[in-house]
């Protein structure tokens, strides 16, 4: 009797335990997930076109208004800055706060304590986005700076996208006037680089130290005429990054949602949601086996005004329409899956995602 | 040492159990809260509009989908259904499901077990969203059968809203052409009836058995003109039902939402919001200090394909567009607090509702 007492105590206290400690643990890794531009009605969209969402498998939800210091619309730069510092800025800011002070990104601060780091996105990677986690400058258009100081000081083990004219000088078809090659900077400093998608195809990721893998001049097109695809180049970088037995911090872009909504086209919405969220589908994946994974995905604003005023659940088909060329100002919904995923839950800010990540960070 | 063992296994486990019930408690009371046509957009509008909204007090936040049978757009009997019965029908119908068939609402069924129930909206109670709660019509529209089943049949405790012209004939002011006094036929059966806010504002909650106020011959004026106001007639309801000892379900309607939206009257969503917001506080007051009610706040659908194109948050400005006057597609947050809150996190259907409802009450 004494011995069947003291076993439900332990069972229960095993069973406490665990659940505790789903509530204090902190990731090894930790997956960022951005779609630009990916409002509620693209989301909305995206699961009619798909059926099922990969995103259905995060349970934990949460809404951040996204406004900027300076204006209550954001741009992709104020809005990338806060999730990546934990910092509002003013909009065109990269990686710097209200004032114009620098601030340390979680990209750069994962980094610092040892972790591996990478950028994934389906864009140059000298945009808004994956700059405001690399770069510190004060207008987004300053592309020429962020590749030099994506070449010469951030610290990401792994970058994959597009816009090798950016690192190129003139002379070898890039945009570069001051004459400087960027990449071969890069390569000096360790990184291999490649440019064509049959290189990464064939890549024996074990033989690379760290890597940049640029894909298309400035931008690649629309999907689905992308290679590598963005699953595609997660799924490596995740290979690549888990090798550290450290953990990782690993931002993905889906890049395009955001430009198809500034093109009003919904046709092309649903092929990048669907395009992302098989992104999202191989980090899940990943994080399910690994058990000590965060992964959030969110995004920085809705672009468009994007309604759903018509359509059709068994033929997978949306009417899309639309108020606005420019962005809005409704609030973003933010998803997460893993361990700490709970502090996502409710209403917030677009700073509570750097705000977090830096906690998870530090603890 | 050996006691000291045990007591901490003993601390460890009262958290443990505590952590625990609070995923498998049972809440005593349940109220659930639709905003017609709040959509995130709306939510969004409201929160600049207010500074700050009860509704964040919510953490537990879910996405639903809305369409209905037949139609990818729903309307509002089609949602509503959904929620208090747990089956998807056809637009228009009322409180049955696809094939037509009569289905039991949460309401129904917790008046069945012993709860005490309730209605308060601010349109007239025989409109789609309240009716789908207690009558079975294959059309909204049936306002004139809806008063008869509300007046003869359903059993909710407390009525509070507007309407009285569909329960009084032609000779009395009312619209019924069948000469019945559905107001004498409910008194028989034990309500108290009241018309004015100065009826409503000195009544005497204690005194009455069972209560039907409506306030206007059809539905009320816009906010903030309404009296009394949806905040006022939640917190007489709560009063009245949380006498019952076991426990209460209570339906609440921000009815005009919706009616904002298909005007594409920016400036009146949120006034509506705000009235709306204003009724959620009274029912997280109550939750909060009663420690067993669940509340749960979600929306029909939205209306109007509402986008915020600019605004200020200093000055608590919207600037709001449209892109049609009719329902949208697009998912609808829903958002719980309290015990038994955790199971609307994530993404469903808006059967969802109903099914979780009933679920409780059946535990």
């Amino acid at each position: 009797m004494r011995r069947f007492r003291l076993l439900l105590l332990l069972f229960l206290l095993i069973f406490a335990l665990n659940l505790y400690a789903q509530q204090l643990v902190k990731p090894k890794n930790i997956i960022l997930m951005i779609g630009d531009g990916m409002g509620l009605a693209q989301i909305s969209a995206g699961k009619t076109f798909k059926g099922q969402l990969n995103l259905e498998k995060m349970k934990v939800v949460g809404l951040l208004t996204t406004h900027s210091c300076d204006e209550y619309i954001t741009d992709s730069a104020a809005g990338a800055t806060a999730m990546s510092t934990g910092y509002k800025t003013k909009n065109v800011s990269i990686g710097i706060d209200c004032n114009g002070e620098k601030r340390e990104t979680v990209l750069e601060y994962a980094s610092k304590i040892g972790k591996s780091t990478g950028i994934v996105v389906v864009c140059a990677i000298t945009h808004a986005t994956p700059a405001a986690f690399v770069a510190h400058v004060p207008n987004r258009n300053m592309q020429i700076e962020i590749a030099e100081q994506i070449a010469k000081e951030a610290n990401a083990d792994i970058y994959l996208g597009s816009g090798w004219g950016w690192f190129l000088p003139k002379s070898e078809g890039g945009r570069r006037e001051d004459g400087q090659n960027l990449i071969e900077v890069m390569k000096k400093r360790g990184y291999t680089y490649i440019s064509k998608p049959e290189e990464f195809y064939n890549l024996n990721i074990d033989k690379v130290n760290k890597l940049i893998g640029l894909f298309a001049e400035n931008h690649p097109p629309y999907a689905p005429d992308r290679k590598p695809t963005l699953a595609e180049m997660v799924k490596k970088a995740i290979e690549f990054l888990s090798k550290d037995k450290d953990g990782f911090f690993l931002m993905v872009e889906g890049s395009q949602i955001d430009w198809a909504g500034h093109d009003n086209n919904s046709e092309q919405i649903l092929k990048e949601m669907a395009d992302f969220d098989d992104a999202i589908g191989v980090a899940l994946d990943f994080a399910q086996k690994d058990g000590n994974t965060l992964v959030i995905v969110t995004a920085d604003h809705e672009t468009g005004g994007y309604a759903l005023v018509g359509g059709s659940v068994n033929d997978k088909k949306v009417e899309g329409k639309f108020v606005t060329k420019n962005h809005t100002g409704i609030m973003v919904p933010v998803f997460a899956f893993g361990p700490g995923a709970g502090a996502f839950a409710g209403f917030g800010d677009n700073t509570l995602i750097g705000k977090i990540i830096f906690e998870y960070l530090k603890k």
